[in-house]
């Protein structure tokens, strides 16, 4: 592959003249253009919206799970859910550089990196299916991966291990974007708060808002454990997040208890939860002139734009993005800096189970 | 209808307990509750993606549009377009107003107003489809309709006439939210600038840019005069949004021309493209640290976020908001003060066909 596009819209076979991760198929045979690099590829780390859309498609059955997965790649040649849209991330080491591909000083064969950009582009040969970590929606795999020039990806960290990196890398857009947008003394809803990216995100809050107020919410017994557990969180609520209504009513309520007023409104409100129908429980608690910040896959466009517009609300709402500069950095650090938040993510997202 | 809620919620017959737009199905019964506004529908303003839609799939054949149309309302009790998730709005004389409603003080019974909160929560009562405007996606009906406590409605001006007043009411978030974000110096790149929206956005954009720069796209030739006439752009392309790769390359050379060097990013884009698939087009452009606000109600919230982190742009993206503060004044004074705007707004936009 002698022509080879920074995007990589060499790649694109359906449609004709689209991005990567708008096309249906990219080619996806493993020869390593000029400007790509070659990877060998250990793990995927599939997004949680996508890995549930296929379990409650096919049944929690590793075999079935396996079947839907080649399936996907092999109709695609990337992993992209063609349901929910969305893909997940990798980890691997480099089998081969691209003489003019950017990295080439700062990496060499056989470094184990972790792909920072979507499956949603990344061509991917997958070869066997070793192990599926149903619980994780982490999956062992024999295959290749093409990284085009701009695709992003970090080298795996000596202090962290592997499972540990890879579980964080996943959603290290949302903490640092969290970071960035929070500002001292705010209060702060998030819910799906006792998730992946949701636990990363509430540690980054408690730092940004200092002495403000965090909020947080998730649905279980378990998830609501976990936040417990890290302890950043001035309230915790037990609430389905898709209902909205009983939302806000739980929220009004533990405010009123808590502080002895009347809960006037988050600053900031921040949507982790891997369901659909979730955005009227992020909009309603959010101020006017306040901040909804989405980082859920499974947010709908038009159920956020209406919603809003439909009960009057002059608030922000932004798209989640999974990459803003110095993510994977801000991520590594925030786990080291909070010793419980590493213990957490060891426990309930890096488990590798034998 | 004594137990009337502010959000509507009492009008929520499936499925239980979500908010009136998230609800399949509405109660249209019209009978004025305590604090809801009962209004004599004259005529509705569908949005373009749904019209689009509902043409697309029946055929530009009124009577078979008329049909799709009371098929949505007798199954919803709502204008909610099952496909494009998206709705519309109306305009109408109040009929009766609820002893508890807020607006008791400014409206009086016979004000013509229209609605600015979307029909996908508006329960409708469609008796009649009078007249269809395919061109305009605007339909007269006999109907009836509720508004709730919180929903947004603006009373029609006395200096503009009403089908110039539902155009502009129905995109009236999208120049005011423009003039909120842009500001003086910036490069602003409009994508779909010569439709309803993209042209009050362009107006607006060139007011708050001042001397910077304002780009604007369109594909075809007749939406690309519109925007020459108007007069707000530095550069017009005709492109389509749907290539990504294309609009780019298009605006690179356009630019080198004009002003003899390399484009280096916009700061600020705004997407108002009624088609799918636009999500990229809009984000190559948009330099790092800058802003994609979204209005299209055909924008794929996965798309977007993936379509950033894919080819690693560290910018913001936003939901574009129907509703800011005092938008309808917004969106009335900016059309007072430009004279081709106007213009084209009735020519084009609001033409009665008799």
């Amino acid at each position: 592959m002698a022509d080879s596009h920074p995007f990589g819209l060499h790649r694109v076979l359906e449609p004709q003249g689209v991005m990567p991760q708008a096309a249906w198929k990219l080619d996806n045979r493993m020869e390593c253009g000029v400007n790509e690099l070659l990877i060998d590829v250990e793990r995927l780390n599939i997004d949680s919206a996508s890995f549930r859309q296929i379990y409650e498609e096919v049944g929690k059955n590793e075999q079935a799970i396996a079947a839907k997965m080649k399936e996907i790649v092999a109709e695609r040649g990337k992993h992209h859910n063609p349901v929910t849209g969305s893909g997940g991330m990798l980890i691997g080491r480099v089998r081969e550089i691209g003489s003019m591909h950017p990295a080439r000083q700062e990496l060499s064969v056989g470094d184990r990196i972790a792909t920072l950009v979507s499956l949603t582009l990344t061509p991917l040969a997958l070869e066997e299916i070793l192990q599926i970590d149903v619980a994780n929606a982490q999956v062992t795999i024999r295959g290749q991966a093409i990284l085009f020039a701009t695709g992003l990806y970090a080298k795996m960290p000596d202090d962290i291990e592997e499972q540990l990196a890879l579980a964080l890398f996943d959603v290290c857009g949302a903490p640092a974007q969290t970071a960035r947008l929070v500002q001292p003394g705010q209060t702060v809803v998030v819910l799906g708060a006792g998730g992946k990216s949701g636990l990363t995100v509430l540690a980054a809050a408690r730092r940004s808002v200092r002495d403000g107020i965090v909020v947080a919410m998730d649905y279980g017994q378990l998830a609501c454990e976990r936040i417990q557990a890290l302890g950043k969180a001035d309230i915790v609520l037990d609430v389905s997040a898709q209902d909205a209504v009983a939302c806000l009513a739980s929220l009004e309520q533990a405010w009123n208890q808590r502080f002895g007023q009347a809960f006037s409104g988050a600053d900031v409100v921040i949507n982790c939860v891997n369901v659909p129908g979730t955005e009227m429980a992020s909009i309603l608690p959010c101020k006017d002139g306040g901040t909804v910040y989405f980082f859920s896959m499974a947010t709908s466009f038009t159920a956020a734009a209406l919603g809003a517009e439909g009960i009057g609300k002059d608030i922000q709402m932004m798209i989640g993005n999974g990459y803003c500069k110095n993510h994977a950095d801000y991520a590594l650090n925030l786990l080291r800096a909070e010793p419980v938040l590493q213990q957490i993510f060891r426990q309930k997202f890096a488990v590798h189970s034998h």
